[in-house]
């Protein structure tokens, strides 16, 4: 690939692709309520047959996932993942029309697109296709072959996806490695890279009277708990088995599944330490926080952060929550529970073990009735695919964030658990308030962005063609 | 008093009467909205100036209190406590005008009154004039002075009653014991007769995120209680420390003023369940409880239902309590929790201990916001204006229920706390459904209540005139 002559593409025609973007970004596109969500499947087909590629509109049991191919006879294959949907705009506190792509200067970052879809994806997406562009007009085909899947359901769990990786299989299988387009640069202009996501399980506990007491069916006079037992204080007991007051983990056998950092990620994460590109302190202003759960700075805290699970309460209720005094004995109480999963806890295996440890402890008739299970996901930081993406930042002057895991929680599971291909996301570019009002990415991230793509698929197929060169990059 | 003639003047005159209770209930007096509250108490002024006593509308800084005399020249005196307010009448299901005072035939109760009131506790107190009038018309005279004390707040807590009681203090002093006329009858006849009420302390135990850990202002992404303690977890901990799974309390102290029932009352409490008057199954049924918090039947456990206080949970809650599976980090936990107190706790006390005990157990930081506080009342079952009512029930026919204390609680202890006098809640008659549509009382019971008033007052005097001669009648 002729990178120079595509870096210097992508900057001449920038206002024509900036344009493009603009364009794709004002078709509204919402799952929730399903406007414009065919439109823009069917825009995205055309997209990708326009730029020589061939496409389909899949149907699925909600909404359609754009499949599409670009076979440029090359040795090898990237699945691209995508999502083609948003969030809803009704929330207030937008300052300009959601789907009018206007070009706003925000303090601190200069000129932005404000619109629904500007960074989570939409615009990442639509900027991808830009770097294509100019790749087939400099180059005539890209430098690897491509596989489309975007799907019009993230924003509603995905529910539909997985049932499209297994009918796809074959097709997908192609793929030595899984890219999601993204802007991940953060205000500061540092891009992040998540080696993996915790795992999910979502659980309610629920303590209703029966047999060992308490009221059955309906809450009683407050009065009566002189004779009769409350769930309240049965589920209050329950609950305080499973954890101590430092909140560790005392579910029997629940940490026996726990895999520590590997050496090479923790080595790198200790460096990253040392250089400041962690900032622990950061984060507690950031949310208000006082004191972190573990005691020590840098290592010792980050370390814990990225390989320890969680068990939390995300919710308790019980009896009467207005206000005032009313005195009730409740029949019912309910704790909703989640445990965050590193490797390689799973998670029927964590149901197991909690109902065996309230078993144990005498709370048989507590329910626990399993509400959302998300597998942990886990890509290597040797993998070509994330390496090309850090030698990607470093050639563009910045030295991203590695993150063995991102404590939060994604569906990218489906790509290791379906097709067990390593996956990346990235790209620089910056934006923000996703979910929220004046969403936003800088008009300069776009044009870096576009650049970084171009950028990563020269270095991903340096390193396939020629690995044991760049071993090296891994550590600097 | 010439008893048998003012209880044939009763029945002679019962149309009349039941007429004039009906009247007085289809007045509105509602607390809650003060519609008819005025005009009420200003009725009642004239009921009693009407039966030959002298009355006054107090001002308080809510409802007036209505404040009675009638100052017969004898040797004793009665305070009867009162109350004129009612619930309002906006919940469902009235089959009639809840101000028509229609007469409507109940399964099982025949001719009823249906109104707002009927029970609660204007029936009885219409009825109760209607005595008076008889054993004026009969006599000439009441056996017994008479001071009334009528709140118009009772629905509302009785709050501006303290106040009245302290400023009347030398009025009222004159009374020897306190009669809040009532129709006791339950659904099979047996007259309830309670020597007390336990205290409450409503308190609301409130966890933050602050020093300790926790997110201090607002509820963060669940996925990092990995590094964050969360304030529910906390909160868990803090109450584990209080029960045992058994839920004896665990607040050190907290017991040391218990008293235990007084050896007469534990005689009389033994004999009735012996006799079936007590039966802790009925209980279990009514309440669809299928276990009480004690082992064993009859003694074993009505003694602890009148013995023990409770700490009990009346709600708890934090976080997301919604449907679904929102993953947060709570900043705040809260339990509301209620302390049934039997003699000799004093609250103040109660919430020292159970402050210390937070404190001891490492939860300084959870803030204890005390809502409420009702001392016990407790009157002795020797007390003459006990054993008058206990005889009254025997004159007509009926073994009442004695309990040594309500476990529920109620503002009584004003009586002994501002007057140092006992008593007593009573009156023949039944109805039910207080603070609920279709409210009601019989008919037949209405007159039973004037009767069983009259007779009371006889027995009452003749007590107080030649104790020692009635002794006997507490055991039977």
């Amino acid at each position: 690939m002729n990178l120079q002559k595509v870096l210097l593409h992508l900057e001449k025609n920038f206002d024509e692709d900036l344009d493009r973007v603009r364009e794709f970004l004002r078709m509204p596109s919402i799952s929730y309520t399903g406007e414009g969500i065919e439109e823009t499947a069917h825009t995205l087909k055309e997209i990708i047959e326009e730029l020589g590629g061939t496409a389909e509109v899949v149907p699925t049991k909600g909404h359609p996932i754009v499949f599409g191919e670009f076979d440029e006879g090359q040795e090898h294959t990237l699945l691209v993942y995508g999502m083609y949907d948003v969030m809803p705009t009704d929330e207030e506190g937008w300052t300009v029309d959601p789907w009018g792509a206007e070009i706003k200067d925000l303090p601190k970052f200069g000129p932005c697109i404000v619109n629904r879809g500007a960074v989570n994806t939409k615009g990442p997406l639509g900027a991808f296709f830009n770097t294509l562009r100019a790749i087939k007009e400099v180059d005539g085909k890209l430098p690897v072959n491509l596989i489309f899947a975007v799907e019009g359901e993230e924003e509603m769990g995905s529910r539909n996806f997985p049932a499209f990786l297994e009918q796809y299989k074959e097709k997908l299988s192609k793929a030595e490695a899984v890219l999601f387009p993204f802007f991940e640069q953060d205000e500061v202009g540092t891009p992040g890279l998540v080696l993996g996501t915790k795992g999910l399980l979502y659980f309610e506990l629920v303590c209703q009277g029966g047999d060992w007491g308490g009221p059955t069916s309906r809450g009683i006079h407050g009065s009566f708990n002189a004779w009769v037992k409350n769930p309240a204080w049965r589920l209050v007991q329950a609950l305080s088995t499973m954890v101590d007051v430092d909140e560790n983990i005392l579910v029997e056998g629940l940490l026996d599944d726990v895999s520590e950092i590997a050496p090479k990620e923790k080595e790198i994460l200790k460096q990253q330490i040392e250089e400041g590109i962690y900032d622990e302190k950061v984060f507690l202003e950031n949310y208000d926080v006082k004191r972190l759960k573990y005691d020590g700075t840098g290592m010792d805290v980050w370390e814990k952060l990225y390989s320890r699970p969680q068990l939390n309460i995300d919710g308790i209720y019980s009896g009467y929550t207005g206000p005032g005094t009313k005195t009730l004995l409740p029949h019912i109480a309910t704790a909703k529970v989640d445990v965050r999963m590193v490797p390689h806890m799973e998670p029927d295996e964590v149901v197991r073990l909690i109902r065996a440890h309230l078993d144990k402890h005498g709370f048989a008739d507590i329910e626990m009735n399993v509400a959302n299970k998300y597998y942990w996901s886990k890509v290597s930081v040797e993998e070509d695919v994330v390496q090309a993406m850090i030698e990607t930042y470093r050639t563009m002057g910045k030295e991203p964030q590695i993150q063995p895991l991102n404590p939060g929680s994604a569906p990218y599971y489906v790509f290791e658990r379906y097709l067990q291909i390593p996956y990346v996301t990235g790209g620089m570019g910056h934006g923000a308030r996703q979910h929220s009002s004046d969403e936003y990415c800088t008009v300069e991230g776009v044009l870096d962005f576009e650049k970084s793509m171009a950028i990563f698929f020269d270095h991903y197929c340096q390193r396939v063609s020629g690995k044991q060169d760049q071993q090296e990059t891994i550590t600097r």
